[in-house]
């Protein structure tokens, strides 16, 4: 078992230790993002301020820090779906956790492929995204039904498929996207 | 240059060849529908009525044969833009035209995914349909704003890729995807 699992299983590290992971976790997210994917294990060793053996203790392979650095895009989903229930009204709700959506499904497609491609669709990775997402999603959608601001047609894998599909063409733009999400807001509100 | 390019580029073809030639692809786009591809030229040329020598005498191989259906599917959604304009109220026009792509797009990822990683994304073919494409959306969408009934703000090609990016997403349903065109639709309606 890797660290990694050990972490996504919750079983005790040490403070230090776990210090360190989600520092190079973080230091790894925002390399790959900067640099669509392109960034060495020593690059991201010297951001996050650990050494190169601290990160291979961690993070055994490429592959085991990019599914950390996934599985904690797919945590913030989860957790902002939950901080926006409590802090913002239902609509507002719904059209941020949207907006963070997008971003999510557009850096999935830049920077998730290879690893999706290598775990395979069965893994217990995607298996815990796609609950996060539904999860997050249906209650985002449902709270705005519920309140009257969304139509009560509509189904949260309308949204996730719409929004998460557009990103999956070549040749997008930000504006573009914001376009797009704009359009579909609007055929959602009531 | 093959069968297929001949009667592409709109060179004369004998009034029974030409008619044999129509025969084929219709009965191939039929049966490719129907049987997801997966059928038999043999089959094909029974359908059409004409012998196996004579289907090969037009299409040397399967995939001349499967980018002629193609075309021909491609130009039927530039021949509905046209009577369209002509028949049809500039709202209902464009939900038609909508309509008429998004079961294009279905067909174009289920049939023809082989297709185009096979030509490439440069093949003349494929600059034809997406000129078809984006010339036949524009002149219904525009139609459209211009008559008031759509957003001015939205592009063609948005509507493009909300529709076709959705038919990328794995697990749909006729259902669900008429569902999503509805919420696309209310999104443009003004």
């Amino acid at each position: 078992m890797t660290q990694t699992e050990t972490a996504a299983a919750g079983r005790p590290m040490r403070a230090d230790a776990r210090r360190n992971y989600d520092r190079l976790v973080s230091a790894a997210r925002e390399a790959f993002r900067e640099n669509e994917g392109n960034t060495s294990l020593e690059q991201i060793a010297k951001r996050a301020g650990v050494g190169i053996g601290t990160l291979y203790r961690h993070f055994p392979t490429r592959l085991a820090l990019m599914e950390a650095v996934y599985r904690d895009e797919v945590d913030d989903l989860g957790a902002s779906a939950t901080r926006l229930t409590q802090e913002a009204e239902p609509w507002d709700a719904l059209v941020s956790w949207l907006r963070l959506f997008l971003s999510y499904a557009t850096t999935k497609r830049s920077l998730f492929h290879e690893l999706i491609a290598e775990i395979g669709k069965d893994a217990e990775l995607l298996t815990h995204s796609r609950g996060v997402i539904q999860g997050s999603s249906r209650a985002m959608l449902s709270r705005a039904q519920e309140a009257g601001v969304a139509r009560p047609e509509v189904e949260a894998s309308d949204l996730l498929r719409l929004i998460g599909g557009c990103t999956m063409m070549p040749g997008g733009t930000d504006e573009q996207d914001e376009r797009m999400l704009q359009l579909v807001l609007a055929g959602v509100h009531v």
